[in-house]
């Protein structure tokens, strides 16, 4: 126990000054997570990761070292956030101390743009995720992609703009298609019905 | 206080070794500022940075979480480097403790390469910048480029490698073609020729 | 000495579980290295960077500031790996925390794929090394890649996904072709033999 949170473990040399952290979370050496940033049960937060003020973050979910979670993203439960991967939330970053920045009188609403990682998304190594998007539950964004646009639930995206490249299970593994235009799961037997905006478990 | 320097914040858990960091100046968690690494005013220097010895930043910058600024790199006022930005100053890096390296015998005019970055730039996050490139003023290079050339004035840039997708004002809102061929700021109506070589407001 | 490992310079603020480094060797601000991961004589590990349990690291590597090198990476002998350089372990990445993944109950060996990189190698910046791929001695691995597939030995990639660009001798100078159709080092007047396959001194 520390920070009069039960049940968390903060590595002595992490910098934790949330107190909204859920039972059975662990926070690694060098990370900071600030005052107000909301973190579920059962996460693991790596080394010199960095959670801002208004990030929110779902139960059991994995952030890997590195990965800074800015106010605006939301990472709902059991995603995997991989090692530096990034996040953003504004599409015309400038310095606020430029005159003609400061002269505009731009409030937080001016700028911020929400992103939202849906449940048992996966984003991969060094993903670079533009503020704005949404990621589909369970899609999978591979490392080192630059995604600019939605990914829709149970897809596979990779590239720098990410384009979609296949689909996956629950589980990660590649769906194979079927005679009839469906798709399948080779480990659970499930089939996905993919149109055009959805994809969807028949 | 701290380091004999008025007016400069640093955070407890910073290792700030310079002594040439201008008034207003803040520098969060876990950064690095090397002993001779050059400061302005009213810079942010956020958590996970490291600026190296011989690193000269101006007035007004925002460095955020995880950037790093090598000897060799310039950045210019009211800049902003998104989180995890990075810069090089070496094209041909090799392990300088490999035999055939030291073999050599350069010494670091040999391979230090200049970097530089104009007023009023932006840098997107997890932008990769190769060393030799100048990011021309009020620029916008978009999150997870990879930046191998100049960037002109005013000029939005991405991809890997990156490449100029349209014109930014300096408030960073893209302009707009006029019938005559020229580009307007739809903000402020100043109007701007871009030729070949050249981005200037009329 | 600390740990009890003469010659080895851990600055303080770093933090180093391993005892398994060797002479000489020098790590910096906010660096990590967990207990059991094996470093070489002679190589520089820069601030930030994290070296997980089962790493294992050669004599005289360079490694850059905020790299990670997990469980299953092996890095060669004065191989180079640039700052935010990220290595992968997984192919298939899902929290392990997702019911799903829990389940399958899988173990280690179901999910760790190895990555290697060969002696004198160079890796860019901000590149990204996805697991299960081989980087040949002295290759060079531009900044920002992101390399999906082995690279051969003294070859130049670039791009995401990577693919190869040209050839490079152990300095990191790029050859030249010749008239014969083999390539030829203008530094040291070696010369090479290049097939689909392999890439060797002649």
């Amino acid at each position: 126990m520390q920070n009069g949170m039960h049940d968390v473990f903060i590595h002595p040399l992490a910098l934790v000054e949330s107190d909204r952290i859920g039972r059975g979370t662990r926070i690694w050496a060098f990370a900071h997570v600030m005052a107000g940033a909301i973190i579920g049960e059962e996460c693991n937060i790596g080394d010199h990761a960095f959670i801002e003020t208004g990030a929110v973050i779902g139960r059991g979910v994995t952030i890997k070292n590195g990965v800074m979670v800015w106010k605006g993203v939301t990472i709902e439960d059991y995603a995997f956030i991989g090692p530096n991967a990034i996040f953003t939330n504004d599409r015309q970053p400038r310095s606020t101390r430029m005159p003609e920045i400061q002269a505009l009188g731009r409030t937080e609403s001016d700028w911020l743009v929400p992103t939202r990682v849906e449940i048992g998304a996966s984003i991969g190594a060094n993903a670079t995720i533009v503020a704005g998007v949404k990621i589909g539950r369970y899609a999978l964004v591979a490392a080192g992609s630059v995604v600019t646009k939605d990914v829709r639930p149970f897809t596979i995206v990779a590239g720098n703009p990410a384009k979609p490249r296949g689909y996956v299970n629950r589980e990660g593994v590649v769906l194979k298609e079927t005679e009839d235009g469906s798709w399948w799961d080779p480990h659970t037997g499930r089939r996905y019905r993919i149109t055009q905006d959805h994809v969807e478990e028949m």
